[in-house]
């Protein structure tokens, strides 16, 4: 169990010991930095979980590798361009970036993650990045605002930077650990489609299986348990990197794993959390509740479906307590429930019940869904299992961004 | 083969021999009729397809038993009022609308087909039923505008009535068959949710398990493939009433149900079309076909991705050619393919090929998206599995008609 914990967003990714990083402006968003740099001071054991759709960008099929060998010692980022779809000559660019980050970081090219973000299409100016690289190579540091630097580095619709460093412990553990995030995503954003990008770093010693494994755990309950328009990235990539330059060492799977799985899960939820709250137009965060589920599954189907439901989303836009729409978004989701067994809730209010709308207070309800942070519940009366899913509501900035954008 | 077709748009659901209806205003909606009556001069074979979520209306639960009987005289369709999640007393509603309705026709109100949509878990003001349906058998007629009243009957958000009447003929069949038909749906709409209603007449004469065998089919490839915003109603059905009223009887499966299947697909596919294009804040009907797949379950898949995805539908109010979008959508579709060997068209134009963008005319590209009516295609290139499927763009309107009502 986790004894303590403190976590601060004034630090990130270089919270750990172990890790130096940079952000710095190399030219391909508008204005801005728009290159970041993550360097650990010795190999650290790597984890990754990348995009499952079929189309990906030349960075995910790089990094994959690099993740499969379980080492690594830097991850360079790009805001701008997603240096997707651009054939084999992609691929080149994705292995020149990792070249001259090697040269001047003098690191085997093996040893550097890419991740980029942005336009698809368009091929990588690696003139720019010949310039930008060592300059972020020179700008690396733990100190000042360098953190910060580093998320804005990697946004591109985002409004606010995303971070948090943690410490913590559990008895299981010798000492404390440290960890350090970093995400940006806000949609699949303009450009032409955007990115969950995560980055997390840890003074844990952690064997690379053992790591992919309680990374596995906690993205499945966090980033993939967030919406904003349910399409999927062809960039999109968490990366987390072990330094083993803290008290805590790792070696099996037990206690002590499973104490580290729940704290990145911890902070692997904040940050999913900021993504959907930053979603584009999002003037909400939304949490959907599913208890009383027969199988995890069957509640994973019923919110997915109710935070990706365009009507349920533009209702929550309007405040509207429009429980028909939530338990109708329910009854298509796949999932088997009896509806007059189910209940939904708005806020702690419930709203339906018994196969009818229940008396509620239809001003506290509206009430309760103008607030920053709402949350709607739906017990589907069959079982026990339950999740959580998070979404933001959609407005007229959503179609603003995403439609007047021209590629 | 369909050797003749005659369609016209001023004619609608009593088009065939033997039917008459009626639209009156009973005071469910606020303005305009709001009670439809369709009544078959003797008993007709009779289909029915109904929404497949969890949550269903009382009409769905009930009708669908008349269905299952095989035979009916009347449908009863009010709008503004979904008579949906009322509990028992929403079933015992429905029951008293059939039972009012045989009265007033002097039939077995188990011949009576109900369907209801408008607004969800509000009870229905049967006092106004009570003097409604009288008013409406009193109304019924064949003549002038009674088709146009009937079409406009049942619509809540529609901005248009949509309705055709055709005569066709096949060398399989005896003398000509002529079908009715009306719908309504614009989305999930306000109030709180909407439906798709379909309602079709034939003078053929038909079995019922054939009847259920060609609507089954013909909607599976039209209402089945059209989209708004993925959201499913809890009231939607299609039902289909042949009189048999004509020359043409269809006794078994053969030559001649076939090109009953194909006139029928045919008409549904009209009527779905204009759903789509009437879509809530609609600007433009959107073609999406898919080509090239390894199966029609996953061409289905692509094009529903493609379909329903906002980023693409946005990007499509905005007359962006954006092939990124398209091309992400297909591949977290779940449909299997390779990137590198799939193109994509906007219009009659290239924009992807072969793993990078196509040069294409960006502007002619933009122009083409700013017709009436357009076309996105993806050829998967795997198989020769295809299929088309209909949707349309997601524009500021439709944030402001889903947002702005509130219950």
């Amino acid at each position: 169990m986790i004894t303590q914990w403190k976590q601060t967003h004034e630090s990130g990714i270089t919270y750990p010991e172990g890790f130096v990083a940079s952000g710095v402006r190399c030219g391909l968003k508008s204005e801005g930095p728009d290159l970041a740099l993550i360097v650990c001071d010795g190999p650290a054991s790597v984890a990754g979980v990348f995009t499952t759709n079929l189309v990906q960008a030349a960075c995910v099929r790089y990094s994959r590798h690099v993740v499969e060998r379980g080492a690594a010692r830097a991850i360079l980022c790009n805001a701008g361009n997603a240096n997707a779809c651009n054939g084999e000559r992609g691929d080149r660019d994705a292995i020149a970036m990792a070249e001259i980050a090697g040269r001047e970081l003098d690191l085997d090219p093996t040893m550097v993650l890419i991740a980029s973000t942005g336009v698809i299409g368009h091929a990588l100016p690696m003139d720019k990045l010949e310039r930008g690289i060592p300059a972020a190579v020179n700008a690396l540091d733990r100190e000042g605002d360098t953190d910060m630097r580093v998320a804005r580095s990697i946004m591109t619709t985002d409004l606010r930077p995303k971070m948090i460093g943690v410490r913590c412990r559990s008895d299981e553990w010798e000492g404390e650990i440290t960890f350090g995030g970093v995400c940006k995503g806000s949609g699949m954003i303009a450009p032409n489609m955007a990115t969950m990008l995560c980055f997390i770093t840890t003074d844990a010693e952690v064997p690379p299986p053992l790591l992919q494994k309680a990374l596995n755990e906690a993205v499945r309950v966090t980033f993939n348990r967030i919406t904003v328009d349910g399409d999927t990235s062809t960039n999109d990539m968490a990366l987390l990197l072990a330094a083993g330059s803290g008290d805590c060492r790792i070696t099996e799977p037990g206690p002590a794993l499973e104490d580290f799985t729940d704290a990145l899960t911890r902070v692997c939820l904040y940050l999913a959390r900021e993504i959907a709250r930053d979603g584009e137009g999002a003037t909400k965060l939304v949490e959907v509740r599913v208890t009383g589920a027969a199988s995890e599954a069957d509640a994973e189907r019923v919110a997915r479906t109710i935070a990706e439901s365009p009507l349920v989303k533009t209702a929550l836009f309007g405040c509207d307590p429009n429980w028909g729409r939530i338990l109708a978004a329910a009854g298509r989701s796949g999932a088997a429930f009896d509806p007059n067994d189910a209940s939904v809730m708005i806020g702690d209010q419930i709203v339906y019940e018994a196969g009818a709308a229940a008396p509620f207070d239809r001003d506290d309800a509206h009430d309760c869904l103008t607030e920053p942070e709402v949350s709607l519940s739906i017990n589907l009366g069959v079982g026990s299992e339950q999740v959580s899913f998070w979404t933001c509501d959609l407005s007229y900035d959503y179609v603003k961004i995403n439609a007047e954008y021209h590629t």
